[in-house]
């Protein structure tokens, strides 16, 4: 099948075989190991897989471009996951199952279904407790060295592989990763009914906490970004107040005018930025014995006002991918309680996935898709 | 002001003076206190009250009318509560502050509010711990012997009365009292995102039930109901699979049904109806790991298949009225995202409250308002 | 391997082979497939078991008795689960790994462990989300298909054997198990800091609720009983108050003895006994906003003061088995914050199982083992 | 009454008048609202003050020292709470009812009763969900403008006073504050059976979160400190792993050393320092899914791993006082549960207070017992 590879000096050739694989590879200058370069992307043909007993071949229909994919195309590395040896990205994925494996029991051929990334190795105590997101030995798709499902056949377990009704599309199938995400960030951060809720950053992942947190009841969510155009989405997407954010904005100002905005100071407060001055920002915001959750990633060393967060019994949790949401967002989906749709602005064939991953890099648009079933493109 | 009363062989005197009452009275045969039959309302003049220095004096608006206000009148107690002296019904309230006692800090005069009928009096483990509902000294509208709000002023705790903003009606600030059984039976139920919930009767609370439920991101609701006509109101409020019931139907057989409607056993039941059978249903009804919550009241004793629940870990949770739901019904009302101005199908001028509590008990409409305000009858 | 199994009409045959089975059958007569009638047991020699890849093989060492076992023996059944086939007893075991599969990371030869005997089969929405305990197709010991461990060799998950450090001996590796019941109903009760608790039944159940709420922090213990001889034990072990219950004591009456001697009602009563009137106890005693955690099984139907329970807002919450509790039972053991050694009253060498049996069954000491390994009987 | 002030310049007279306060006043060079600097410690005959409806009179017994009493004495202030006059310092007290208000029912002259110093004066969102700790208009002893009860006789809202039984002395009582911290503590950071906790310092808070972690089921605790003596203590308290820290070690370091000792890392950490480093290794330390709580208080902005933090889910939790732990305290006290007796290691009469703080201030001992009854000098 065809093949997307990143590797320095490579030529990108989008053929047309069997199925293709967009892939990051390390740059070979990057064998120490330390490396941080741009890769390269490519097309390769790599055979069609077979499923074990409990996993199923899927036909990849549409796949969305995470923000974490460019970055591993740009950077090779996010924290300690370095990508080392040629890497298939994407894991925001549908698709229809084409094999079942011996073992499976929940799916046939045919079903239509949308992919947890996740699949945990082992039966740790996370797992057992319901946390199997922090396994330490968890299989991710597209988190080195695990390959994604950026291709045209893709094999995965059965168990993490989630049938979706008829009214629900394959691209809202896939939409369900970055949805996820939102589900995990508003749960941790307890939104419920008449929670009023700020949120740093309008990019994808702020926009699905958006919606999420309307959805669990949210009364009112104040959305800040840098940027007038995003924030004109979050609108349409039901935010309550956009906030305009400029470089050099102080914390503890921010937070003043997100408090007159509501009436009173957020019950939480959803970081996706990941910037320092941002998670400064979110502390000082947030009502006493309130929470902030932090979505988006920063350095490895921040400083922020913990006394005044401690003092003032403000949580800071932390959101690390997610656990046990498909099942709820499926139901939300087909109930028509979250609308997602809008988040795709960009559609692209597979064979053109150099340009799509260009196109996101560029920071155009909100939610960019990957259509890799040459049969069938909508949505 | 005049009074309405409840009192054997009394006459409905519905006269004009400064402002009525609704109260109910035990009946003078039932001096050995266990008499249980029916009182007889009736209007009566009462002064003016007072307010205290935490107190506010409110020119009531809009005042619902209750299943419990027609128990009483019916009936003459509600379990151990037994009315045993002329009481003022009521407790369904929104005014508007026409004066302020000498310590009150949060209201001013001319303020709209709503009126939380629940006042603890003794700061005892349950109020410091957040559950001032369990307080067994705590003050409460219409529940003997303490008098309701059915008049024209009523003077109630500034602490308990909730300023309306500007696109919250009286109406609607009356029906927060409502909401709030709904708001508590939700938040005990743990409704969230993607929940499936199934609701047992869609009278006034049922309904209440139900657009909580919605509004805190439940997925699926069915609603069952002996009445087709009250499920058309459920349909039209948002339920998902009305479920009409016959009396006779068999529990198990009915759980089988609700769970074939929704593809799956109900996370959550919320049981309105206080009906033995349907408390039955609840129980089968629900998945294991799930919790059915009592929000009807039944008889003392009832027969149930406990083993059923707790071998499956199905909770079983009470609802005594509520706490904390003020706040968050006010924001949410302020917001849009829920609409309870539909529940109010009847409304009367208080010198009409026996016509009204009359067409209460006979079943008709949903809910029925009483306008305290002769200058102002709108919602 | 000598096996024990129970069949009408069978001689015990204690025979010394490789290793010995306890095993119930359902009786020829109980074709029907309701019959509930008494299984006979008896000894069978039966091959070595092999493990799969993710499976251990275990030298039985030590195996309690359960009510449980005692229950399929005498009646054949428990609920909807029936031996109709000859079933292997035992599921409170400890034992040494003598195999080990291909692809077992975590134990190897030579470790002492003990057995928690449910293993999920399915990776179903109770598994993923940390109740495994509530699949419905998951394997369990010694419930009717599944055969248990009282044998000499026995196989089992290796994710689900743990290890036992040196100072934990087989016997308190096997007792973990009900240990476990106490845990999971302690943590479903929310036992904590200062909670009061009424405990009925001093069997061995209540025995280690006690046990385990007071590691957990319980301030004070009533704990009920028929038999004053249990209560003995009870209070040796650490109730604060043993309370002698009579039959035909009045549930009320009872509640207001327990009140009397806490000098309040308790947060929390964990019912061991499964008998109505002590169930109605239970709810009338706790304290309005306490949990009621139901352990002992009764009868499919149940008459309760639920309206009682509803308006005071005491949660009702069953316990089925446990999930997630050998890790702690493991720390508590080994840091001596408990101490179950004491409940071992009686220990028979496998080969006098059926004399083990009929001891248990006629309600003497509190917990009977069984010694599987003829070279080591030590505890 | 003799009174104990601080003041620049002022000699201390420690007459023997009625009863005696110990007070902080800002020194006069302060004036300009920012001066940190050493305030003066004096004697004051002040009069004894009148119980209002709900209040009543102490004669008070046993006031300990808290490290916060002497901050104020040392720097003039904590954060934004400022000494701006004089004040009467002492918080950890118990005492005898000598007087009681018209209204107060929960308390007759002569009983032995704690004090618990935060008393909440309005009935705000924060007081009606049980979290008073957090109402921002609180009363609490001994934080500027508030008197403490370091003094002869003092008066205190009766709702906030909590009886002690016959068998739980008045230092015992005192104790309850510190002790409440350590509950407060460990019930945020959901200590319970089998956890596993890291308490970075072995102050007397830190002593005391071992004390109630030990109470709650922790199962192994860790306790570092600079000073080898205070692990001493700690160690006769209970803690399984003593860890002697040096300045210079590194955070990551000593997360490795603590995962060590307990062969994995702890569930929870509960720092007690408020130093940057250690809450540095708080985090490095716990394990993915756990708990880290904020009790000791540093500079307020911290540079801390948040990534690493995020990254595995550890929250970060602060702790502001407590709320609701009289109760559960003395239930524990009472049980004799928790032994804090060991805890007192220095007392003096009121008289020589200022000794007594000097004592404080140089660290000797664990806490500091002031004795204010003349007649009655015992535990």
């Amino acid at each position: 099948m065809l093949s997307f590879l990143m590797e320095e000096g490579s030529i990108i050739r989008p053929q047309d075989a069997a199925h293709s694989t967009c892939s990051s590879v390390r740059s070979p200058k990057a064998s120490g190991g330390t490396y941080m370069g741009l890769l390269t992307p490519r097309m390769e043909q790599r055979p069609i897989p077979e499923p074990g007993p409990n996993e199923v071949l899927l036909q990849m229909h549409s796949v969305g471009i995470c923000g974490s994919d460019v970055h591993y195309w740009q950077n090779g590395r996010i924290g300690d996951f370095v990508v080392k040896k040629p890497m298939v990205l994407g894991h925001e994925a549908a698709g229809r199952v084409v094999k079942v494996g011996s073992a499976v029991k929940n799916l046939k051929e045919g079903d239509r279904v949308a992919v947890e990334p996740g699949v945990p190795r082992e039966m740790d105590e996370f797992f057992k407790s319901g946390n199997y997101n922090l396994s330490p030995t968890i299989f991710f798709c597209a988190t080195p060295p695990d390959d994604g499902n950026l291709c045209r056949f893709y094999k995965h377990s059965a168990n993490f592989c989630y049938k979706l009704p008829d009214n629900v599309t394959y691209e809202e199938g896939a939409l369900i990763e970055p949805l996820s995400v939102g589900i995990h960030a508003c749960r941790r951060a307890g939104v419920t009914l008449g929670s009023s809720v700020l949120i740093c950053g309008a990019g994808p992942i702020g926009l699905v906490c958006l919606l999420v947190a309307k959805a669990m009841g949210a009364s009112q969510v104040v959305i800040s970004d840098l940027s007038a155009d995003r924030l004109v989405m979050a609108k349409e997407l039901g935010a309550d107040f956009p906030l305009t954010v400029k470089r050099g904005d102080g914390p503890e100002e921010l937070a003043k005018r997100v408090e007159g905005m509501l009436g009173a100071q957020p019950h939480i407060t959803i970081e996706c930025t990941g910037v320092e001055s941002s998670v400064q920002t979110a502390i000082y915001a947030t009502r006493p014995g309130g929470v902030v959750v932090l979505v988006g990633l920063g350095a490895a060393m921040t400083t922020i006002p913990l006394l005044n967060a401690a003092l003032r019994e403000v949580d800071i949790r932390g959101v690390f991918r997610y656990c046990n949401t498909w099942p709820m967002a499926i139901a939300m989906l087909a109930s028509k309680k979250v609308n997602v749709a809008p988040l795709v602005t960009h559609r692209f064939p597979l064979e053109q996935a150099v340009q799509a991953f260009e196109t996101t890099r560029q920071g155009q648009g909100v939610k960019i898709m990957l259509k890799c079933d040459k049969t069938d493109q909508n949505p």
